[in-house]
């Protein structure tokens, strides 16, 4: 059920020519600020401004030579789509997307910019999955699911491997968990690629606390309520990434959504970069508790960069 | 008047251990955009988050012993004031910083952050100008100018000598002009260490086109109005970088408001960076004219990160 050590690997080697080793970044300040050491992952500056391309990227390469004349489909709003578009267009395939109506004008223009095909749902999920699996029946595509892939996973978790490769002593990785595709995966890369014993903890906005009680009770909770700044985490775990969660993440992190705002804020104050809100939240979940990480050498993965700038008044 | 390549080299050597070397990064879609191939310089991800820095910490590296003890005074409400405290903090030195009475308290805030004695001053320039001469007299301290200085100018160039020493065959690198400091070290560093006659240009807003008036005229002209949102570049040309510039600056492009805050959205959104309205004046210039510079490959100074995030609306 976990994967092996060289399967992670393979993925590794597999996913690297494809997309780019994204720069790390320190900052004195926040380091000052945090009583600790950190070291910012910046996936934000990655193909399509999020660690997402690598999940789809690993997943599309593993697909036969007659799976991929067919296409790939998936259905989302956010980041995965993009990247499935992006990956299949640099691979030569096809990507259909389905993309419920009332999706932002500004997302439908990405997917569209990157060569997807946008299919148009009803806004629910269960008009998304319908649509998704006639594309599956009638063009022979195959599913990607953004995070309940193992090969999405596998590549997600490349961020950390390069990561620990520049950093192998970091004593703890934080990253934010929506679906669980990044935690799962980072967990892999820091189960078999530190030196140090190096722990995993996720951020997670109390609003979408799903991973938190999952962890609990032992079994895939799910939200009620997604009314978070942190779009990018109002999914679910799945049945394939929640059983790595549970063997090699150490703890969940829960944030106010305040927290979330305030971390985003001196992240792009202090590191003069764009974040997500979703990518502030390990953060925040990291200086809430900071006490507890003292003098520690630190990981974080900063998941994306893709904001709706059209409303800031400049 | 103009200096020496061994001149310009010292300065390199002298600054470098002292600032940050920051990164240059690329984009496709802005390749695709601009007709060109850029490199971004970006002097945002410098120490106290602009190019300022360096002019600073190689002016005050240029102090005697004794000039040193007594200190360093510059009046300025910008990005000058940082970096003269910053540097005068990092070399154990005092920075007597003359702000007028109405500057935005987040800019004193910043400027004692650094370590800066602030000196407050009515809002007018005489006033300012007033209060950094008793300085000079009452504490013997030296004063720095913020852009008619050759050891600023020759610091603010060494930003041009980095980017070329990685990329030596640029045609062109634009920088925005304010009061002339980062153009005519720019020029300079192109003049001694570009493999390929790498010409400089300057972008400059509309409303204060002082130095597109002064290389016509051939005179320093000034501004009346200073009503631009590019707040870094409202300042004049002074009588030691006006030679540098007439010498070694090939033309200065002026752009509209509209442009320099396009500009601004579009480095935001697509290179995922924090730039402040000034820089991205030269970006802008370069977009205004694209076809004059179609397959070129363009440097371009990104000066600087420091922006009030305060008012946006996470």
């Amino acid at each position: 059920m976990i994967p092996s050590k060289r399967i992670v690997e393979e993925a590794y080697k597999r996913t690297t020519p494809h997309v780019h080793k994204t720069p790390i970044l320190t900052s004195q300040l926040l380091n000052e600020i945090s009583g600790t050491q950190l070291f910012f992952k910046c996936e934000n500056f990655q193909k399509m401004g999020a660690f997402k391309m690598r999940g789809a990227i690993n997943a599309i390469l593993q697909l036969s030579e007659e799976e991929k004349g067919k296409g790939v489909v998936t259905h989302s709003s956010g980041n995965f789509a993009q990247a499935v578009s992006l990956a299949a267009k640099h691979l030569g395939i096809k990507a259909y997307i389905v993309m419920p109506s009332n999706a932002p004008q500004v997302k439908k223009e990405a997917v569209h910019g990157y060569g997807g095909i946008i299919i148009e749902s009803r806004p629910t999920l269960k008009s998304r999955e319908t649509e998704a699996a006639k594309i599956v029946k009638e063009k022979g595509a195959t599913f990607l699911h953004p995070s309940n892939n193992l090969n999405v996973i596998l590549g997600q978790g490349t961020a950390a491997i390069e990561l620990l490769e520049s950093e192998p002593n970091l004593d703890l990785i934080f990253t934010p968990v929506g679906g669980g595709g990044l935690i799962a995966g980072t967990a892999l890369a820091a189960t078999y690629f530190s030196n140090s014993n190096c722990k995993v903890i996720g951020g997670e906005p109390y609003k979408v606390d799903d991973a938190y009680r999952s962890l609990k009770s032992g079994r895939i909770e799910i939200n009620t309520n997604t009314n978070t700044i942190a779009d990018g985490l109002r999914t679910n775990l799945g049945d394939i990434n929640f059983p790595i969660i549970q063997k090699h993440v150490d703890e969940i992190i829960r944030v106010q959504e305040i927290e979330i705002i305030e971390s985003m804020r001196l992240i792009w104050e202090r590191l003069k970069i764009i974040i997500e809100p979703s990518s502030a939240v390990p953060f925040a979940a990291l200086l809430s508790e900071k006490q507890r990480f003292k003098n520690k050498k630190i990981g974080i993965i900063l998941s994306g960069g893709n904001v709706d700038l059209s409303n800031l008044s400049f």
